[in-house]
């Protein structure tokens, strides 16, 4: 099956513009746009062009210039994909393993931003720093070492912050395709899977339904497991009575959704039913707050507010909600050092994860530790928010 | 299933021995190791964790001391995985998204270096330098700007490059699975499935027969696309009398295999299928030179002169060989360049890969542009070379 929704061409020439206009804007020579495999987001926003084994960069000048930077290998691939016309190749962005490639020609950082812009830069702008590995960092530095290297991320994050129609329709179409992957699982889940053979029951759905990619690796945490904020699917067998916790996820053309759900695998303990429960009230509440104008740090506040007078915050991790779009974690996170406002086009995941730290009542009395995460995408309109996929309506448990 | 094959805890304990020793031996005063979700090789070598969102790093000392460096939101999920004791958090690990975790207390890279050797560092070796990010680069200078970093690769690519019996095991497994994986689509090809939809096939087998993840995204490149030596799967349909490219993939306990299949669905065009088997020939040329002590750089030049002499030159982009083993490709290349000989106990993907470049007869005759890769893993053992999967004896044509 393949996604109605898809980005125009348009929108990426627009989306060019308003980058050479904001470059311009910021008093940068020329701008430098980071990507890698795992965190595409910022070079596939510019060109739809989403790398692997190699990295990958966009040249953007306030002149309007537009270069897509790849390594050696991947020409006829990139070219198939990119929205901008011109592509380059550089050695700053091959492989890791670092072939040295003696029969392909490549193109130098010196003479590609010089002849882009027309002159030598005295300041570059550098988006994706927190990827921005030493190799291309090095090559520009060497390339012009009286330039001043700028941190401008902002450029990126303000721009995507905002999502388009095109946009939020692909976040339904991957949503949709994740809850279609969930659905399956919980049918066919049972005691002795392996979490992994789990994933991959959900990996057989994306594909089928029309998913490029994972939006992130399908998490099916069980057990212990599920007390991880951040996890990994396991060679570890499922097991009755216990909280298999899953993030099952699809992405449709470099958009990525995630579902979360805790399944109780059997009846679950009384400890477990009552951080559960409780979890499932908390996400209804974060729901509540999100309105356009309402300043972020305000969700958060109030939503710390809401855990600890309910008596849970021994259990609380992180604050309530993080942007949600290309990256299933994006910028801007809901935290109550937050210094925004909620704006219509804006999408979150509404991010509800409690667990049981080591010591803590509830894991003593559930015997182990345990963890769940109720998770949704919602999209801020002009009065309030829609959820981009059906609401939970309460603990989902599996015969067992 | 889960595989039997895995690495052992003593195993993990000599390389961080290892690793020790030769970081004094650099006259280093400590030794950061740097991974990322894509490129987790470095940081699994030695501690068995490996990221997503965030990033993650190692400490060795020579004193002996180890430390799994983590991002804030990782830690229950990194210490059930990590055979590293020591775990600490630190904030230039966290995800690009950058969020403050205000309830998160980390620890800093001063304080931690310090309470590791036990001084001021004078010379801090970096490993991973191809995908070290500008946020860990610039906490380590700022903790010591007078200390010098120095890029120290060499100390884990050494390593690396020598598998032992373990890891063998894990590598064969991944062939195992990725052979299965190969098999079940050559049944259900089928003239209009997406490529996408096939890679999902791929992914069902994968996860049902035991892998821990896709060692590289499953290539399924049809028609055109299979002239990219570096490519992703996509929407388009493949169709009757193409070429579809399969390297398809499985990981177990971090070691990756892929098999590379060019697919006939239904009669070839007769420049295809002169190129085809001209590839195979040369993939088999390839074997006849993987023996102990050969220089790697005289395997590379021998088989450009068999390319040469045989008229296939044009349709050639890069060398025979690359290294294989926890990332796909990794060092060593093989190249006319290479400065080591082949060693019993290494690795690699004997990988034949020939397209049709614009305007070549080769592609003006099929109607248009095409690829094809023959890819197989192999280890250097005391005599020769040993596959690592069964070889492919002719082309691959299926009823269409």
């Amino acid at each position: 099956m393949t996604p109605a929704a898809r980005i125009p061409d348009s929108e990426f020439q627009a989306r060019l513009e308003r980058t050479a206009k904001l470059t311009a804007e910021a008093g940068l020579d020329v701008l430098i746009v980071h990507s890698n495999e795992a965190d595409f987001a910022n070079v596939r926003y510019l060109s739809d062009y989403w790398p692997l084994f190699e990295a990958a960069g966009v040249l953007v000048a306030p002149n309007g210039a537009t270069r897509l930077l790849i390594g050696p290998e991947s020409e006829t691939f990139a070219r198939s994909r990119t929205r901008i016309a011109e592509v380059c190749k550089l050695v700053e962005y091959r492989e890791p393993a670092e072939p040295d490639y003696p029969s392909i020609a490549v193109a130098n950082f010196r003479n590609l931003i010089v002849e882009a812009i027309g002159h030598e830069p005295k300041r570059i702008g550098l988006a994706g720093c927190a990827v921005f590995p030493l190799p291309v960092y090095n090559g520009l530095r060497e390339a012009f070492p009286q330039a001043e290297l700028v941190k401008a991320d902002n450029i990126l994050f303000q721009q995507r912050a905002i999502k388009s129609p095109a946009e939020i329709a692909c976040l339904k179409e991957a949503f949709r395709i994740t809850r279609a992957a969930t659905d399956e699982v919980l049918r066919r889940i049972k005691p002795g899977m392996t979490e992994l053979q789990i994933a991959g029951i959900s990996q057989s759905v994306i594909y089928a339904e029309g998913a490029e990619y994972e939006g992130l690796p399908q998490y099916v945490l069980s057990g212990p497991a599920s007390a991880h904020a951040i996890g990994r699917a396991g060679y570890r067998q499922v097991q009755k009575g216990e909280i298999v916790q899953l993030n099952l996820s699809a992405r449709v053309h470099g958009y990525s959704a995630s579902i979360g759900v805790p399944v109780c695998l059997g009846k679950p303990s009384d400890a477990a039913r009552r951080l559960l429960e409780f979890g499932l009230k908390a996400h209804d509440f974060t729901r509540t707050l999100m309105c356009p104008g309402t300043p972020a740090r305000d969700v958060a506040i109030r939503y710390d507010e809401f855990v600890k007078r309910e008596g849970f915050a021994e259990y609380q991790l992180y604050g309530p909600c993080h942007g949600l779009g290309m990256i299933e974690v994006e910028r801007p996170w809901i935290e109550t050092t937050s210094q925004y406002d909620l704006a219509p086009g804006m999408t979150f995941q509404l991010d509800t994860y409690f667990y049981t730290p080591e010591g803590s009542a509830f894991g003593r009395e559930n015997g182990g530790a345990f963890g769940l995460r109720w998770e949704n995408g919602c999209r801020i309109t002009e009065s309030g928010c829609e959820l981009l996929s059906p609401a939970h309506t309460g603990l989902v448990e599996v015969d067992a």
